[in-house]
């Protein structure tokens, strides 16, 4: 390709919106143009890119037996219904939605599990064609709430997907490892370091699932892991022990504290300092108020969940949390925190004073109500308690009463029947790895892939079945599986760039390389660089010519932006038999005419 | 690939509602699977047969200049509103549109000549740059009204979309001819006998246009061609000059007839016989009364057109020489028949009995009313006559008035000012061709490309331009070229089929050849099935081995179904020393088993 026929247009500035090195370094050299909040048009470099992430992703999923296809991306609203995905998108707006002129309903591909799930029904009638696997790299639409990053967080991509049907766990763990396997195949090919993690399942659901992270500072996610054990999980997700709360001279009963406007732990910890001096956060019971929507009747419901008074509450583990005590796995729809104007009703509590209540007021002078601290929350409140506080002692709880709380609260013998425990608090580093109990690091990662075991969830709500062995009909066993393509590209830059600009990795870069003629007039010169030209694209070499009319410099640095890894430059050496040979990474060396082709060609191989 | 791994299912029983062969033939074998009303999944083999579609439509236009990019599917209003054509979109109901979650509107792409325009204006300063082409193979949609043919007729579906971007006429001329090649090019690979018709601009505007037709009996559009010239159009846009009306005895001056009740014109044309016995359809003129919605405020604009009494009104070109009229191409955007409880209000004539008014009433005896035959139609009334019959003479016309018509009506004499001509009249077969001047003849097509010179139309309404020549900042020069991937594809199964299925050309053939072992478990058999197998790989051959545990009879029918080019059986010759091989639609041949490879790789490379 003549780079006069590129229209190459780089930026020599970095645009004021771009927060990361992908969003800036894309937007410069061209590889990107915005279109609107969260849409961006792909320029012809980054096409390139795309198109040979694709066939790398295609390849190795058709190798772990993946058939592709092609899925429409109006997905009818009945089909939704019928997995009763419809109500929960619609909740969290994360779908954008369409109707035609007939009035009929449409969701816009944010995922295809039901539309896939129909099709397996229709194509697969016995387990003797089992099991199958189907997927695609097509355009995804999410309703994001804020765009950024340029293509890492937009309201339309391109993602891999790809959904297999079984007739058994043990076929879904093949196929899964497989996948497993080739994720890191196809990451590895682009260029990328991927790691997988333990991940939760979120909106798609199913019994287990990875996410394949690309190590990066600006990643969003967050993510713990264990170099002794090789444990890795997203923080939503991670499990782990925390250290145990340092030891304080308990009250040898529990008695009712006075903490007038001390509300918050800080403040409380503060306030009972002085007859406790060893008393700290992680001796307080924190209560995180918060009102789920629940079933497709969307019922409110306040929640009042615990976890020790130095930790978060994990908004990720609680849904989960919440759907195992309602015993669905899509049942809440919405987790909001409960606005302070609500507690008093929804509680029957005290805003900055809620506690999970207490089985035996007598235990406690009842000085400030007719029976003491309140027995417990309005009866519709759900009681969550992280399960690390099962047997604790001695705590500092609210007293559900404005300006009092209880000191010396005992789980085991003072929570109510009806709180139940699960696993609701943040991990942090520092806490311990659940399989090596050694302490658990920190680093970001960026999202690029995920796989799920989905179980029935979307058969068994379709009735999408086949003739079992045992000539019953039985619901597919999926899995399901994802490569966000667009994504993959922009953590390559991300791994791959420096100062000057991006350092593609060869296979998938948009050429591999670029001749620079920086003596263009000179028939010499000229000669060299169309031999040079003719050779390397005979060899199947994507390469480029800057025919340009642009002195060397400017040249120099458009190339360096934009990126290719492989760089000759044909000028005054050509005198002396030499052009000047360039990885994008190291200096430049001198190397014979004759030898410039096979150099080339051997780095595009190596 | 081996075919137990491609989840092969084919129907055995034609589908109700598959009215083509392509949409039977696509279905029966598993290439596509309904989503949704004119949503279709397409499955594995499907998949690899458009992939090939696709690299040979990019090859091609990438060969013409092109530079392949992608733009968003969501396109937002604000563009659509600098064009102008989000008013005509919508008053189409066309185009499918979606809110996000902050209220902001957008379209789903039916086309991208405001995103690609935004874009041109961004990254093309001066004329230096031109020409210049981008293009995309990209999903687009369209809000059907009746979904029919299998892919023919779709919401969804995969279009190749260039645009064009130039300094001069001249230079926009040089693509679009560049563009025309290719897409012969591109039609050819194929297998596709294509050929270019003058065509409408319709929605997407512009000085001029051609459509590529496959020729093919279900074809929705009707050609008018002249084997002489070469001429060939759209019926939407044929010009073409119909027959003289045969010589009848006119009356030596106009006079009013009663016609009571008689309002078609065959009933008209009978009860005027007694005293005429030579007239006929072609000396009536024929009102067909239309109510056109014009411009951004959707002004309704009732519209009289009048054509000879034995021919029809284009409704294509009516809209065009109506915008015409109005001096904006995107003028009108809707055109329906006037209702006949319309009639009266909005033209103040008589259903049934309206003319064009008359210029001179008192050379008609005034036996009907004050002043004879209403001197006109309502002022509002855009009055417009096919511009054939501006020197007719010797016409019967309706009189404005209930059961009267004017016989012995001149358009020069008689007709009223308001009174203007254009090409409105849908040409026929056997009218004369423009150029030669014989008859036309039909056939009928299916649209598979459209190229047009669309000029300054978008960049001038949406500010896109750039710096020329002269220092001045002009808008670009536009040309925009389509070519309906998806459709191609069911083209091709309607030019390639037989009575047992599809008869794919090679080139865009799922696989290209299918092994069929009808001796499995035999040794020596299975020895040359697997040799042949990998042999064929080993040559880059797109091989299907069918390993399935069927019998031969059902594994024929499903190829035969299916449509590979190439069939090799290996069975029984197996001991005599050849396997049978079999092209698609010629008779089986036997071949040594050491020439089968090569007699494979011939055909494919042929």
């Amino acid at each position: 390709m003549r780079a006069s026929r590129l229209n190459i247009t780089t930026l020599r500035e970095d645009p004021s919106d771009a927060e990361t090195a992908s969003h800036r370094l894309l937007l410069r050299g061209g590889f990107i143009c915005k279109s609107g909040a969260g849409l961006y048009l792909y320029g012809p470099l980054l096409q390139r890119t795309l198109e040979k992430v694709r066939r790398i992703v295609s390849d190795e999923i058709s190798s772990a037996g993946g058939l592709e296809i092609t899925m429409p991306i109006m997905q009818e609203r009945a089909l939704w219904e019928a997995s009763g995905r419809w109500a929960t998108y619609q909740a969290s707006r994360t779908m954008l939605t369409v109707k035609d002129r007939g009035g009929q309903e449409y969701g816009l591909a944010p995922t295809a599990e039901e539309v896939v799930t129909d099709y397996a029904a229709k194509v697969v009638q016995s387990y003797k064609q089992l099991p199958v696997c189907f997927f695609q790299q097509h355009t995804k639409f999410r309703d994001e709430i804020r765009p950024r990053f340029g293509l890492m967080r937009v309201k339309e991509f391109i993602m891999m997907d790809a959904y297999s049907f079984h007739d058994s766990e043990a076929s879904l763990a093949e196929t899964y490892q497989a996948m497993n396997e080739a994720y890191h195949r196809a990451f590895g090919r682009c260029g990328l370091e991927a790691f997988a993690v333990e991940a939760d399942a979120g909106a798609i659901g199913g019994s287990g699932s990875h996410e394949f992270m690309v190590a990066a500072a600006v990643g969003e996610d967050a993510i713990l892991y264990c170099p002794e054990s090789g444990y890795a999980a997203n923080v939503e997700r991670a499990e782990g022990a925390i250290p145990a709360a340092p030891a304080w001279v308990e009250p040898a009963k529990p008695h009712l504290a006075n903490t007038p406007g001390h509300s918050s732990i800080d403040a409380l910890v503060q306030s009972l300092r002085g007859r406790y001096p060893d008393l700290s956060a992680a001796h307080c019971l924190k209560c995180v108020l918060f009102v789920a929507t629940v079933g497709t009747a969307a019922k409110a419901v306040p929640i009042a969940a615990f976890v020790r008074g130095d930790r978060q509450v994990n908004t990720v583990k609680l849904t989960n949390a919440l759907n195992r005590r309602f015993k669905s796995p899509g049942a809440v729809t919405d987790l909001r925190a409960m606005r302070d104007d609500e507690i008093d009703g929804l509680t029957g509590s005290a805003v900055g004073f809620t506690g999970p209540g207490f089985r035996a007021p007598e235990l406690v002078a009842a000085s400030v109500s007719e029976d003491g601290p309140r027995r417990q929350m309005g009866e519709k409140v759900v009681v969550v308690c992280d399960e690390r506080l099962r047997d604790a002692r001695g705590l500092v709880v609210g007293a559900n009463v404005p300006d009092w709380h209880v000191v010396g609260y005992s789980v085991p013998e003072h929570a109510p029947a009806s709180m139940y425990f699960d696993d609701i608090t943040t991990i942090v580093p520092g806490d311990a790895c659940p399989r090596s109990g050694l302490p658990l690091h920190e680093k970001r990662g960026i999202e690029v892939g995920h796989i799920f075991k989905l179980g029935t969830k979307y058969s068994a709500a379709m009735g999408a079945t086949f003739m079992a062995k045992d000539g019953t009909r039985q619901p597919f066993i999926m899995g399901c599986y994802g490569i966000g393509t667009s994504r993959v590209v922009a953590s390559a830059v991300e791994q791959h760039h420096d100062q000057d600009g991006i350092c593609w990795p060869m296979a998938i870069a948009p050429y591999q390389c670029v001749i620079v003629p920086t003596k263009s007039g000179d028939a010499a010169a000229d000669a060299v660089t169309e031999a040079l030209y003719r050779e390397l694209l005979a060899a199947g070499i994507d390469v480029v010519l800057d025919d340009r009319d642009l002195k060397p410099g400017p040249k120099f640095k458009d190339w360096d932006l934009i990126g290719l890894p492989l760089r000759v430059v044909v000028g005054r050496g050509v005198a002396t038999g030499t052009v000047e040979f360039k990885e994008r990474r190291s200096a430049a060396v001198d190397v014979p005419i004759a030898e410039a082709a096979a150099k080339v060609i051997a780095a595009v191989r190596a």
